[in-house]
């Protein structure tokens, strides 16, 4: 494993470029470059030392289901256990249920961290994070009191179970019934599929949040309850008591992240709660999704990035060949590969996408602060706006960046024992769950583009506007305008451009304005990647005028984002040449013609 | 498994829009509309009957290595017999050596139907075909009569040793020794890793052709000798008899093509003899490579194919959710998610390279024919240009769209039993062999553009022209004009100002064109499929206009055309913004900031 964590990269982008302690959002104060520093460098030594070294060996191994238990890979407990004692399951949790309290900001900067060096590890504690920010917000006090200490602490974890074999996308047509109890619970019957970490060895109890209907439920989405079941029923000391009606009777075979637990549950008239409103499961779950979504956006970076340092130390250890211009290794019977030109266009392209999207992601995740503990409603509305580009652009790309990482070692690629082919194998389910990014591209289209007026994306364009306007002026380094702040405007011509065309046809021919969806999702990751870059040069440029930091770091910084701005920001153009050639040849087909 | 063989639209390209059996190309006459329809009809049902089903139960199981013996996946053995009594093996081999003498493309429209059946088996077959070829071009009459009859009669395969453990791309570091025997055969010493079909239970013998040095060899890719190494060295009756030196030690663990066995081969002291002239293996390596990369390219497009048809099945049969416009069945409790414009999109991206990189494929081995059989230099010039683009291009579009294919279905896609990751997992192979997709561009770059002063690039650019100016004119269809030729002038011209750039700076600033040469060939290869579906458009029209053929064919063959140039095409533009970007920030990284 060639990882080494990304720790001068995020302190730059959390201390410099956004310069979180001085923001005005509850709990960033207290983040000084000294607090994140400490933070990021014991996560990184966790992951290097404990995560990294059972990616590998749980990808080989997998889970195993006996009985009704599920075994995860050797090493896994272990590795959960010192995940837990060091508190980084609950980094950001309720200080009243045990938790550190920190801003979301900071799981997400660990958490690339974590999910780099074992993604099929880390989602273990992900979808506890999960279930506790479901519970916190929509549980009774006694539901809260009961399991969120034990979560938040890490000896119970938590799953979210939806998909039912015949319904995935469409949740209106979930069968699972809640029948009621005479003491005020539920008892649940059903089946869920591609239930991630819904059974397994790792802890001493597993609470499931399942979607059911309660009988007097409407038909469709207005009829889905939220319910809490636990695995074992707490006794009354709040132990784990009596086992529950709920059970693994299948593992998924996968073509990746084999080392997390993707179940097959059966509820037997398992005993549950109704978490917040009957036939209000559907909106509960809604605001989980932020999270959620940015979590897996972050996994698609994440794996991504993985790959990249994967592929670079492998290209500067393999010969072949001789740079174009002439040796340069003489002594040695041939080159590193690092010289050729096409390997370095694909590093480049992976580094410029890798530290672009990271900025993308802790921005968003900062919003999300904002929002939350800040109350902003601007924020609200922008996070929301860029949760499905967040989720789908990062997760498309980050897929199409591990692959090219793959590409870089050549047939070395394909092998198992090199390590390439697994980050492809495990970025891949990242573009499907969570929502399709199909359903991203939709959710962005039908839904947040006309939100709030369409605020949100107002907002969106000002705040590129408004970066360019403060440093495009005439006093405007030269440089910088032509390299970021040109390509930059011209992206977001286009973006506006899309968002008309969906405005305009939306209403009027919706199957033109779905058609687009896909591109308009990403020719927005473009310019968000672009406004990141940007940023990214400003500061880079202020501090290199001002003497500031790490000189050769702030050129290559530079460099690479004057890559993604010449190279991958215009591709803005064909989506948007895409979104305009509307849905006639999509939809033109008639069915038979398939 | 959903395949079943594009007899239609294989009989369209083939008699409609090549009018084969019009052709100049000597043994093309014989293809009439009935033969062809006969031979690819029984292909197909060969593949569906026979290969399909061994496609999944091949990747399950997988190549087993005991002892020195390599056994390949249930059901292989009589499959392959099968193929062998059908006389499948011989198809395009040399009437005098048992073959059917039939063109180079009648192997290259069946190779689509067993490769999309079943990638993984084709490969044996694959290989020997191109180890006939060399042996045909370059053995000595002693080892073609001995060597050829059997190797075409299927009852011997053929293998390619090339790559070492310290060296695959760059073969000029190649340590396998050849020292001369008293008998004027060769004694072979050395290792050679990735040898695909190395070792199987198919075959009574394996010819490996090996690339080694003579003890007298000049250093690099000058001194580097081809030769013929049986596994057991054929008696007196040219019967398999002693087991000669050459052993496969290992079995590579892949991400995919598991029912191929990559084998380590160790030879020690194994008995050879000498291919063509000493010191010239390189020369008759490359003699092949034309046929090998197309064979290649065929597979991104075969496999891509199949992907789409299992991903139509799917989309057919799965309900979720409800049509843009209302509901498309509305006794059912929701819509086949074939109504999604997005699902549409995906379907229809796969449809358009598909049926684009079939006619483009076709083309490329009537151009083999043509300069093969009809000596036309033209068309060899040609074809050596197209080569890695139908390489490299219809590779990574192919592992693209069998990506997109996987994305249909959400989250079956990801579990094995659905069978669409195994596309995935066997594509991505393909843009790593017979020379990593990289090389295919820095060949494109650095040999193919200037070769014989520019003719063949020239020969394209006339091509698009021709076909333009013999359609666009007064009395052309507007429809054709604006939805077909218009775009593709546009795209031609996209490509004459990339080759311009790559002229210019080639010599003045070789990483410039180097840093585009991946961007060079995408944009050729659009413009490649773009004239392939301005000719296929023309057909169609006519024969619309004329009343001839299958309407509904030709009017869905419209429709993807048109899919094609208003949003795959518009891609030139984008590449050539890439080229011109040229190689600063590609390169300006020191090695140290990586």
């Amino acid at each position: 494993m060639t990882y080494s964590p990304p720790l001068a990269d995020l302190a730059f982008v959390l201390h410099d470029v956004m310069r979180i302690d001085a923001a005005d959002i509850p709990g960033y104060g207290d983040l000084d470059r000294d607090t994140t520093a400490a933070i990021l460098s014991e996560a990184g030594k966790l992951a290097t030392e404990v995560l990294a070294p059972l990616n590998a060996t749980g990808d080989a191994e997998g889970c195993r289901l006996e009985g009704d238990r599920v075994h995860t890979p050797a090493g896994f407990r272990d590795a959960y256990a010192a995940l837990r004692e060091g508190g980084w399951l609950a980094l950001d949790c309720p200080e009243e249920y045990g938790g550190q309290g920190m801003p979301y900001l900071m799981n997400c900067a660990t958490g690339e961290i974590f999910v780099a060096a074992n993604m099929a590890f880390n989602m273990y504690q992900g979808l506890t994070h999960g279930a506790v920010s479901a519970l916190e917000m929509h549980g009774d006090d006694a539901l809260k009191a009961l399991y969120l200490p034990p979560m938040v602490e890490g000896r119970w974890s938590g799953t979210m179970n939806l998909t039912e074999p015949h319904c995935g996308t469409d949740l209106g047509l979930i069968r699972t019934r809640a029948g009621p109890a005479d003491d005020g619970s539920y008892r649940i019957t059903g089946q869920k599929i591609w239930i991630s970490a819904g059974e397994h060895d790792l802890t001493e109890n597993i609470v499931h949040l399942v979607l059911a209907r309660l009988p007097d439920a409407p038909e469709g989405t207005r009829g889905i309850s939220l319910f809490l079941v636990p695995k074992f029923l707490p006794d009354e000391a709040g132990a784990p008591g009596a086992r529950n009606a709920v059970t693994c009777i299948g593992l998924e075979d996968k073509m990746g992240i084999h080392a997390n637990a993707t179940c097959v549950m059966q509820y037997d008239g398992a005993q549950g709660w109704l978490v917040g409103e009957a036939h209000k499961g559907m909106r509960a779950m809604f605001t989980m999704m932020n999270e959620a979504r940015l979590g897996v956006g972050l996994q698609g970076l994440a794996v991504a990035g993985a790959a990249h340092a994967h592929a670079v130390a492998f290209a500067r250890d393999r010969l072949q060949g001789r740079a174009p211009g002439g040796p340069a290794n003489p002594d040695g019977p041939a080159d590193p590969i690092l010289v050729h030109p096409d390997v370095r266009r694909m590093l480049m392209d992976q580094r410029a996408f890798v530290e672009g999207g990271r900025a993308f992601v802790l921005w968003g995740a900062s919003l999300i602060d904002r929002a939350h503990r800040g109350g902003d409603a601007r924020a609200e509305g922008l996070i929301s706006l860029l949760t499905p580009v967040i989720k789908a652009f990062l997760t498309d790309r980050g897929f199409a960046m591990a692959v090219d990482a793959q590409q870089v070692p050549g047939g070395a690629g394909f092998t198992r024992a090199a390590g390439f082919e697994q980050f492809v194998r495990d970025a891949r389910i990242a573009m499907i769950y969570e929502g399709t990014n199909g359903i991203q591209a939709l959710d962005l289209v039908g839904r947040k583009l006309g939100a709030d007026g369409g605020k949100p994306v107002m907002a969106l364009i000002e705040t590129v506007k408004a970066l360019i306007a403060e440093h495009a002026g005439e006093k405007g380094d030269a440089a910088l305008r032509e390299g970021f702040l040109d390509p930059l405007k011209a992206a977001s011509k286009d973006m506006q451009a899309g968002v008309m065309f969906m405005a305009e046809r939306g209403m009027a021919k919706p199957t033109d304005a779905l058609a687009g969806a896909h591109d308009l999702l990403h020719l927005m990751g473009h310019v968000c990647l672009g406004l990141m870059w940007a940023r990214m040069a400003v500061t880079a440029q202020a501090m290199l005028a001002e003497g500031r930091g790490d000189a050769a770091f702030l050129r290559a910084k530079l460099v690479t984002g004057r890559h993604y701005m010449a190279r991958h920001l215009p591709a803005t153009a064909l989506h948007l040449t895409r979104i305009r050639a509307g849905g006639e040849t999509v939809m033109a087909l008639p069915e038979e013609a398939f």
